[in-house]
């Protein structure tokens, strides 16, 4: 569990691009986000207060988060100036890069000396257990893709808005490292021992208020060999009462599966509910999230309209407009 | 590499089910098995003689092999005292379990000042690739289970003893730390980390002779909620051209999950092939191995006469029978 609020360290990012975490944590959570530290040559601008460390723990900041790329996969000692007086301005640091904060012996070193915690979110903190199986209480919706990176986090994260705003009780739950640096907590489910997927995600998800939802994130597809299994961990483990489909129709083939066809969203239905009703026999797809981003206005109206009345279930780009008709086909259930 | 023969450690096993890779390890290299050391309480008796560790040393045994598996292996303090006399005693010892003999440092240390070794098996020694999902030459076959611990590390070392016997190229492919301890090598699955357990099979099953088949032994259940990613996993890591159906018809619910039914073989079959045509569309199940451990001879007959007639396909048990007919499906294919 990362302590929020946060100050974001954008660094000597290159581009806007490159600080795309920041930018997320600021955009989901912009109660999370204080204030933003950029070192000279900063090319990245959320828009936030610029704040130097004190500042920043004046106005109440807890976790100094690395939302931005690192370039070469090394932390220079540019940056770790600023992480090391970070730590002993009494932050923790946050930070989802490939190369571990932990692997670090100066942090390392400073934060035993400070008291402070060091949180690499691509490395389980928590020894997950096995799943049981077990009923629990409050519902639970999965997004579920025809192939990675459609789209599930951001419709996740819409559709918690949405539930929200209409003063529905959810819970967006993060299983990678993007989501797990905006809400602070949550699962890195594709680091976790193969044993403790679904387990991982019964413990993401635990008991809750009958009527709470917990807005689970997906990860890869179930058509996606590659990553196949992390994906029925995550149907299983997460005991879903309600799927959303998840599609980015201008897709050639799987991502990094030239041999591989995208599904058409029917197939992914077909396949995906046998499983989903082996840990839930009343689970049922609510809704459609479709990824229309490399489609034009009319082109994306038509194209939702056609689902829509294929599938039969409210289809929806939640970029382009909004989660709330998924929010309502939730609530209806 | 692990010294033979072995002691087989049952500890205080709550059923025979637990002792199964003690079980295993007897019934495939029994002249690898001097004895069992049981502990007060122990439900499981392989039939071999109770030897205390002096008598198991005089017999020549080399190594104390922890043929137990606890939920969520734990090594306890009961268990820890006879680990540590063994140690003392001479013995290397050798597990499977999660937790690692390494990482217990009493016996780290008693092992370094006795001079013996700690073999943990179930701890990958490779860095598996992320799945591509290419096509591989030769053939595969897949154990799939309506449960787990129903009999598929026996059904594809039964059926690796067939295709040898019948002058036909293949290899027993283990993916569980019995079938490691027995071979000497294989994926240790349920320990691999999520985003690499399918390109652990591709890597466990590369490239080979047209005519040759790997036998890939099964882990867990699509069914099973716990550990069905691993099983998916598997489906779509090892691209697999024939499924083998593995039932135990006894069982009352599924191993571990009270609230859960077994399926029937035919719900098996329908919710697999539609998942392993991904990988590979000409996919076919050749066959279906019954555990009968729990029938006497007429019933199991009778049995296995009723599933052959209700799914096609040839029905046996391999080890009341032997896997000859499961052979013979796979050279007819």
């Amino acid at each position: 569990m990362i302590k929020t609020p946060y100050l974001l360290f954008l660094g000597d990012a290159p581009d806007q691009l490159a600080a795309k975490v920041a930018q997320g944590i600021k955009d989901w959570r912009p109660e999370n986000a204080v204030g933003q530290f950029r070192m000279e040559g900063c090319k990245a601008d959320l828009g936030l207060t610029d704040m130097t460390l004190a500042e920043a723990k004046a106005a109440g900041a807890e976790t100094l988060v690395i939302g931005v790329a690192n370039r070469g996969g090394v932390i220079s000692q540019a940056w770790k100036k600023v992480l090391v007086a970070a730590l002993e301005e009494g932050f923790d640091l946050a930070s989802g890069l490939h190369n571990l904060l932990r692997n670090e012996p100066d942090l390392v070193a400073v934060a035993e000396a400070c008291g402070r915690s060091l949180h690499d979110v691509r490395v389980p903190e928590v020894q997950y257990p096995i799943a049981n199986g077990e009923k629990r209480r409050g519902k639970r919706v999965l997004a579920v893709g025809t192939d990675c990176s459609v789209g599930k986090m951001y419709t996740a994260l819409a559709l918690d808005n949405s539930m929200r705003a209409k003063g529905l009780k959810s819970t967006f739950r993060a299983t990678g490292q993007t989501g797990i640096l905006i809400t602070g907590n949550g699962v890195p489910l594709d680091a976790v021992i193969a044993d403790f997927m679904a387990g991982s995600i019964e413990w993401l998800t635990p008991d809750n208020d009958d009527d709470h939802w917990d807005i689970i994130e997906g990860q890869g597809s179930l058509f996606h060999v590659s990553y196949s299994g992390v994906t029925l961990a995550l149907v299983h483990g997460g005991q879903a009462d309600a799927l959303i489909l998840c599609h980015e129709p201008t897709r050639t083939h799987l991502r990094g599966l030239p041999g591989y066809a995208v599904p058409t969203l029917q197939q992914l239905a077909d396949l995906v509910l046998p499983l989903a009703r082996v840990a839930n026999p009343d689970v049922k797809i609510v809704g459609i999230s479709v990824n229309t981003q490399h489609m034009g206005d009319a082109e994306a109206e038509a194209y939702l309209a056609q689902v829509e009345a294929e599938m039969g279930l409210p289809a929806v780009d939640p970029y382009r407009h909004s989660a709330d008709r998924l929010a309502d086909a939730l609530a209806a259930l």
